[in-house]
């Protein structure tokens, strides 16, 4: 049995979540936030046996990763007066840390 | 020492709470939610001699385990048109699950 | 690698928040309460090389330790009748918990 600790950008906490539960793995959910940029995430709290951590890993990676993604940024003043329209910008969303805690004991009451 | 991480039901942490600091144990709580259920729940991190570990689980289990209770529902239309009253049924409450983490350094300033 | 877990009142937290920032250390906070007395504390989850946990340790110490400061409490009834004036008396604020937990695996995405 290990621990698994997840932290994942709000943003994708629901999704991970959700996938973390049809694998029927348990998962304790905590608020927590960025301390760099104090953005909200989630951090997961994960009891799994030793044989299931790396699909843990994959579930938080498949959900929670780091990727690009296209926004169009909110019109300002100058881009009205400009040319009338908002360009898609490409900018990063996502991104997760994981911790793999040994413990030394589980129980469930 | 050890950290033992427990994991109980909002409506058990507060007697939780309190048995822990009767037996001065210093426990730290955090807000969390489940991830199947959502209902809330509290998260004690809480440091400790090794040779108090089964004390405090103890504490944990005896004031948060799941356990049958009856409570009466409250009354629908259906059941005042039906009989005039609602009958108590039989619920689960509570539940705990419990990490013990080895650790490797503990410092108080 | 290893996580350290500290536990500071919530009014060194933004200190510590800054100075861990600072030294480039990657931190999670988390709202949490103390069990004993109930006032705020946050703890931070950080993921560190093991090279540098005794620095982290010491960032920690050095900007939430427990300390003696002076301190004007409001004007009571009674003061104001006896003197007309409140005395600063000295209190102590601050203090900190540091866990550091051996970990078995560490991803980031
Ligand atoms: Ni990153
Ligand atoms: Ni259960
Ligand atoms: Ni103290």
């Amino acid at each position: 049995m290990k621990m698994v600790m997840a932290i994942v950008q709000d943003k994708d906490s629901n999704k991970v979540s959700s996938e973390l539960a049809k694998a029927r793995v348990q998962a304790t959910r905590l608020n927590s936030a960025g301390s760099f940029l104090r953005s909200g995430n989630t951090t997961f709290m994960i009891g799994v046996d030793d044989e299931r951590v790396e699909e843990v890993i994959e579930i938080v990676k498949t959900y929670s990763r780091a990727r690009k993604q296209f926004m169009t940024p909110p019109l300002s003043m100058d881009s009205i007066i400009d040319s009338g329209s908002s360009f898609p910008i490409e900018v990063e969303v996502g991104g997760a840390t994981v911790f793999v805690l040994p413990i030394e004991g589980f129980y469930h009451f």
